[in-house]
């Protein structure tokens, strides 16, 4: 493994120089505008993973493609992880915001002699994706073989939701028969420390729209006898939550799974500034649970948050209106062992039973998904956790994280297999915003942490 | 007086005719294209109250003219009046619901023989205020006089809120010294029934807004620990009512006068249909106080109102975020005895007490008016309404009104004058809409009760 690392590390060069290849084509996958791009950049990796020894697919989806990659070691019964990142990239705009073009990658240095990498996508995907290549190459070129059974998969549309994904996975679900996935599009916990993400929040979410008379009415001639659609929403989303910022829907914490003690602990010392968190964005006490940390109220502790709410005149002005109607958009970010769909039909019945009588009740139930908890203790998050802390000197730390990725469920769901998230972008990465950058750190720690990774799972018999 | 309404009603024709030159002058005031038309429908008047004796000017505003003209009877000491009306309509669009032209008026005739005026306007207001001048031009004919020292003021903006009525009141101060206003805009309880308007809600309104980051945040990495300002909006706005529909701001209740005995009893009699009067807009439960019938609570009882909200995402589809404000716009009716400048303070009050820590907020106060309660035995309001019983042969009714007619409280406040409210429109009359009419019957007992109602007053000392 040492002969590989050390020729990883003279070869920087090359390997910037096909990160900046791939980094100079424009895979907007927002705009269909730019497909041909997306196809590109797919065909780029998909010719680059050939020359490796891979048998590739390029294959077609209603959107931009599927790069479908697969390496049979040479060695018997390794382990078999099917890697997952992605080639599109956010539309570059604001242009005028940004310090260099979009599309033309630079290494830019700083006082301190650190140096990143600035261009849309440096971090998300295309340098985190490139990590995990340089190392399948890095070992091919001094071994002649990868150490285990390896199946790439990149996607196209990740900025817009991945829309193929599920067809894709059931329809290929044969070739992608692997042990578990490998994905690299998730932070490290800071500059120094290595992290894998082994809590993701699910999701449910929906609209509810209460309607009361048939017809907007005159507050002077109606009011009070009328009813206010928009104080009966009022009156029900307000009380969600009690005074402790606990939610208040029938079962919500039923069976839910804390993450382990150790965990826990490990989060304990990870001294997270939670007052900084808020401070940052001009805030200052905790909405959440009373009895949890912030860390704990942002990665493991479910939520029920009003996204958007309307009803009555909203204009400039004034019009003393009593609508008709008025409406909400409401998501339950989820911890494991809640079900989406509970949750949401709890959610149906809480405004069902407090609705008066004359008024009516609609639901958009726009679908979501479970959390993804991982065991800190699964034998390949283990290795990848130590392998991880002897890169990088530090401690790896077991991360939760506060939003969703859909595709981790989907993989779960489809395919019946654990991602581990692993990746190397810092929060200050600037991703989906102008100056977009990643640190050349993580890009040859990165690639040097899957080389050991890769390595290690050769060993697994 | 016999005399006088035999002349008048003979004089049918004539009348309907004056008043239908009227109905075709477009003087829509909320469009300044027809400031020509306004000060035409301002002269057409002018020059009839010339004619009959009266001393009258076209006083200039910064927007539409006031018409003031004032009539002193050969009589000594008769109690003197200030008649109000507006000369001016709301525009007559959607033009494709007229049945006929909206600046053409016809007379239209019913199966049962009951005829109408059909026009913008046949109603509010230019037939309800010709009933008065077609009263005073009937006593002039008939007698050469009129009963009692008069003066009238026709305003040309009440359909876009009487921008110029307090500065015009304040400058015509002396001008339009008076013992009481008459005024004939309102409505009768019901086609057989004439009625006063004896109380108006008074209002307060404003806008709030409460901010909570200094950011848009993405749901996913800030909430819970995030304050989500929509949250915090229910939360404070979902209280301000308790179960029984009573209103929670402090000291709100302080004060008020409920209507006298007499009233209350009068009110019971009517046999309002609450049940039909919600069934008719989809609703069927009363939100008001529980305590109080659905007459009361839109004729006598203060409410709290949210008129608008909106806060986050609010567009087709789903957005995950926790917005950094969120605002509503809150209205309250009020009834006697409560002030409107006390009211918003106690609902600032309300908002503040309930605000989190590292929330702001912001208000708009929008001002407002207090309620007008006139006494239903003062000596003026017994004596139209002994003259409505006597014309129409039932009894009438000292109603109560739920909306708010801010002139009413400018004539109070300005120059010390109760205004009584007298008028012969019926709900179903459809002003501000298609097809506005007004019924005959309406127009000619209308100005028989004005007859019988001066020829009252020119007998008081």
């Amino acid at each position: 493994m040492n002969d590989v690392l050390e020729h990883y590390d003279q070869a920087t060069d090359a390997a910037l120089e096909r990160l900046f290849q791939l980094l100079q084509i424009e895979s907007i996958s927002t705009d269909p505008e730019y497909k041909g791009e997306c196809y590109k950049a797919a065909g780029l990796v998909a010719s680059e993973l050939t020359g490796l020894g891979f048998e590739t697919e390029i294959v077609d989806t209603d959107g931009n493609p599927m790069l479908l990659a697969k390496y049979r070691t040479s060695q018997s019964s390794t382990p078999h992880a099917l890697f997952y990142g992605h080639y599109d990239v956010q539309p570059a705009d604001p242009l005028e915001l940004w310090t260099s073009q979009p599309f033309s990658p630079v290494i830019k240095e700083r006082a301190d002699g650190s140096k990143f990498i600035q261009a849309r996508g440096a971090s998300d995907d295309k340098g985190q994706l490139r990590t995990f290549v340089e190392a399948c190459r890095a070992w091919k070129e001094v071994t002649g073989d990868i150490p285990c059974d390896l199946t790439i998969l990149l996607e196209g549309e990740e900025e817009m939701g991945s829309p193929s994904m599920v067809p894709f996975l059931q329809k290929y679900k044969k070739e992608l028969k692997a042990d578990f996935v490998l994905a690299c599009d998730t932070s490290m916990w800071n500059a120094e420390t290595p992290a894998i993400t082994i809590g993701l929040r699910g999701l449910a979410e929906g609209d509810v729209c209460i309607k009361a008379a048939d017809r907007d009415l005159h507050s002077g001639i109606y009011g009070s006898a009328a009813r206010n659609p928009i104080t009966v929403l009022t009156q029900i989303l307000g009380r969600l939550h009690d005074e402790n910022g606990r939610i208040l829907l029938d079962g919500f914490y039923d069976n839910i799974q804390m993450p382990s003690v150790e965990v826990l602990e490990q989060w304990k010392q990870l001294g997270f500034d939670g007052d900084g968190f808020l401070n940052e964005v001009g805030l200052s006490v905790p909405a959440g649970e009373a009895e949890f940390t912030i860390l704990e109220q942002i990665w493991s502790r479910p939520t029920a948050e009003i996204n958007g709410i309307i009803g009555g005149y909203t204009g400039e002005g004034f019009k003393t209106v009593i609508p008709s109607t008025a409406s909400a958009k409401i998501s339950f970010r989820l911890i494991a062992g809640q079900d989406h769909k509970k949750v949401w039909k709890s959610f149906e019945d809480f405004v069902r039973e407090r609705l008066p009588k004359d008024c009516t009740v609609e639901f958009i139930d726009r679908g979501g998904d479970g959390a993804v908890a991982l065991s800190s203790t699964d034998s390949i998050v283990k290795l990848c956790a130590e392998e991880l802390s002897n890169e990088w000197g530090e401690d790896s730390i077991m991360m939760g994280s506060g939003g969703s990725i859909p595709i981790v469920g989907d993989f779960k769901r489809e395919l019946g297999l654990e991602a581990i998230l692993v990746g190397f972008a810092l929060e200050n990465d600037q991703i989906h915003s102008p100056n977009e950058k990643y640190e050349l750190k993580s890009f040859m720690k990165g690639g040097r942490s899957w080389i050991r990774i890769l390595g290690r799972l050769g060993n697994l018999k």
